[in-house]
C-alpha cells in the first residue's frame, strides 16, 4: 500500500506520533503529509515525525491539491471511517481503493515498545481494581450504582494521572445480566454479586479487565471467587473454565475462531450456551477495540505481537450475569496473561 | 422527510428516548425501527419509544432487509455522519438522498420539554459555578490550573449526579488568551484574572457558561466584575457590552449573522476587532454544539424554541483573555437568558 489516507486520531498518532481533532494524514509513495488547521500547526511542527506539516483551513481541499500536485492516480482509504461526504469529494479527483480497517490492520501486531506500554496500562488497571476494592470495603455498602460508578471513574483516573479506557461498568445482581449496563439507583448490599468492567489509558494505550465478585467483608477482585448461591457458583465456575480453555487454546498459528470455540464449548457443555451472547475477545491498543476479533466468524490467525482480551460471559436475564476478562499477549511465541 | 436513517447516539435518543453505542434507527413512512445487537436488546425493549426494537448481529444487513420488505425506494441520510462503507452497502438496495445535518436540523427547534430540561441544566450549571467559587475562596489560592481543573470536574459532576458538558476550561491570565486552553502548572494568586468555561449535562441536555473574574477575597461569578488593571477593565466592559448588544438583537425572525454582527460591532468600535477570533455562539441541546450557528457566515434565522449561546470574547496573546457566555432561549416570542 504505497499511497493512502487516514483521518482518525489514533491512526494519525500511529503514523506520526502526534494527533489532534482536526487533521488528516496522507502517505503518497515515499512522502507523507500531516494536514491540520492554524490552531494546531505550532504543536504539530514540534511533534510530528516522518511527515511534512501542512496548514490549511479546509483539510480535504488541501489534500486534493497535494494529491494532484504529486500526480497520484489512486489512493487507499478505509470505507469504515471515511464519511460518505469525504468520499464523494475526493473521488472526483483520485481513484479511491477500499482497504477495510486500514489503520487497524497496520496496528494488529504490536511492536515491543507497544507491548511494554500495554503491560504498563494493564498493571495500572489492576492497581486501580485494588483501590476500588478498598473503597468498597470502606464506603461502598449502601451506595447506588451511580455513586459507585462516579467513584470508579475517580479511582481509575487516580487524580488525573491516568485516562479511562471507557466508562466503567459497575453492575449489581440482575443489572450484571446486561453486558453493557448503565448505572442505576440500585443500592449495593452485603452478599450482592458485583460486576466491574474497567480499564485505564497509559500513554494512550488501553487496559481492559472484568471481574465478577460476591461482596463481603474480605472480598477481592481475584479470579477465585466464592458465591453462597449455588447457581451463581456454577455459572461463575463455567465462565472461569471457559476463560482458561480459551487462554490454553491461544497459540501462534491458531485460528481466532478456534479460541472462541474453546470458550463456547465449555459454556455450552455447562448448559448455558444461549446465554453467552457476545464474542470471546478483541484486540486492544491505541483503541479499546482493535484487531484481532476473537469470535466464531473471525478469519484471524494468532501471530506474535498480538494483544487481545479473553472475556467469556453468561447472562441470565433478570437474574445475574458473570464475565471474566483479561488481556493476553503473544510474546516470544507464548501466550502471556498481561 | 418520510423515510430516513440515523446512526449517532444523540440522534437515536432524540428519535426514540434510548441510545447505545451500536444501533441504528430507521424511519420508513409511518413505521420506525430501532436495530441493535443482543447486548442491548433487553434495555432497548424497556426504553425505546415509538419504534420496533429489532435484534441483529449485523445492523446494516438487518436495515437493508427491512427496507426491502417495506418496499422503500428512497431514504434520506446524513453524508457527514454516514460512513462510505454504509453508503456503498445501502445504496445497492435503496436510493440514498443526502440531507446534511439531518438530525441536527430536526433538533434545531426545541420542544417545551426540551427547553425545560435545558433550563434545569443551566440552573445546575450556575449552582456548580457557585460551588466552585466557594472552593476557590477556601482552597484555590496556590493551586495549579491542573489542580483547579481536576477539582472543577469533581465539583461540576456533584458526586456523579450530573455529567460534564465538556472538559472545563480553567485558565489564568495569559492562558485565558487561548480560547481552548489546556490546564498547565501555572499557580493561582490573588488578583489574577480567571476564566472558567464549564457546563453540566442534566438528563443528557447540556449547559454552557463562561465567566471571567478577578480573584479576590469576595469575588463571585456574576457578570458585574471589577478589575484593578485598566486595560482588563476596558476589555471586560467591551465584551459585556458586546454580549448585551447581541442578546438585545436576538429576536424571532432576525438573522443569526446579524446577532453576530451586533456583538462584533461593539468589539470593533472598542478597537479589539481582530482579537475576537471565533463566532458569537452555537445551539445547545443533546450535543454541546448544535444548530443554529451564530456567526457572520450563518444563514440561520432565529425561531421560537431555539436555544443557543451568546459568547463574545477578546483574546490578547500573551496578556489575557475575556469571554462571557450565557445560554438564551426563544420562549413565547421573547429572548430569555436561561
Amino acid at each position: 500500500m504505497k499511497s493512502y489516507i487516514v483521518q482518525n486520531e489514533n491512526a494519525l498518532f500511529h503514523e506520526c506520533a502526534f494527533s489532534c481533532d482536526n487533521a488528516l494524514f496522507l502517505k503518497l509513495n515515499d512522502e507523507a503529509f500531516f494536514i491540520t488547521d492554524a490552531r494546531y500547526t505550532t504543536e504539530a511542527k514540534e511533534r510530528v515525525k516522518n511527515a511534512t506539516v501542512v496548514e490549511a483551513k479546509e483539510l480535504l481541499k488541501a489534500a486534493r491539491a497535494i494529491i494532484k500536485k504529486q500526480g497520484i492516480k489512486s489512493l487507499f482509504y478505509d470505507p469504515r471511517t471515511m464519511s460518505a461526504q469525504s468520499f464523494q469529494f475526493l473521488s472526483k479527483s483520485v481513484k479511491l481503493l477500499p482497504a477495510k480497517n486500514l489503520s487497524l490492520k497496520k496496528r494488529e501486531v504490536k511492536s515491543e515498545d507497544e507491548v511494554k506500554l500495554l503491560r504498563q496500562a494493564v498493571d495500572e488497571g489492576a492497581r486501580a481494581f485494588d483501590r476500588f476494592c478498598e473503597f468498597i470495603k470502606k464506603d461502598g455498602i449502601g451506595k447506588s450504582e451511580e455513586e459507585l460508578f462516579f467513584n470508579a471513574e475517580l479511582i481509575f483516573k487516580d487524580r488525573g494521572r491516568l485516562g479511562l479506557s471507557f466508562s466503567p461498568i459497575v453492575a449489581i445482581n440482575e443489572n450484571a445480566a446486561k453486558p453493557h449496563a448503565l448505572p442505576s439507583k440500585k443500592i449495593l448490599k452485603e452478599g450482592d454479586l458485583l460486576l466491574l468492567d474497567a480499564g485505564v489509558t497509559y500513554e494512550r494505550y488501553h487496559s481492559d479487565r472484568t471481574r465478577t465478585v460476591e461482596i463481603g467483608a474480605d472480598f477481592n477482585f481475584g479470579k477465585a471467587q466464592k458465591f453462597k448461591d449455588k447457581t451463581r457458583q456454577k455459572v461463575y465456575d463455567s465462565v472461569l473454565l471457559a476463560q482458561e480453555a480459551a487462554i490454553k487454546k491461544a497459540k501462534v498459528g491458531v485460528k481466532a475462531s478456534d479460541i472462541d470455540k474453546a470458550a463456547r464449548d465449555v459454556i455450552e457443555k455447562a448448559g448455558y450456551g444461549k446465554y453467552f451472547i457476545h464474542s470471546t475477545g478483541h484486540g486492544v491498543g491505541l483503541d479499546i477495540h482493535e484487531l484481532p476479533v476473537i469470535s466464531s466468524k473471525s478469519s484471524a490467525v494468532i501471530q506474535e505481537g498480538m494483544v487481545f482480551t479473553i472475556e467469556p460471559g453468561i447472562y441470565l436475564p433478570n437474574e445475574f450475569g458473570v464475565r471474566i476478562e483479561d488481556m493476553v499477549g503473544v510474546i516470544d511465541g507464548e501466550i502471556v496473561v498481561l
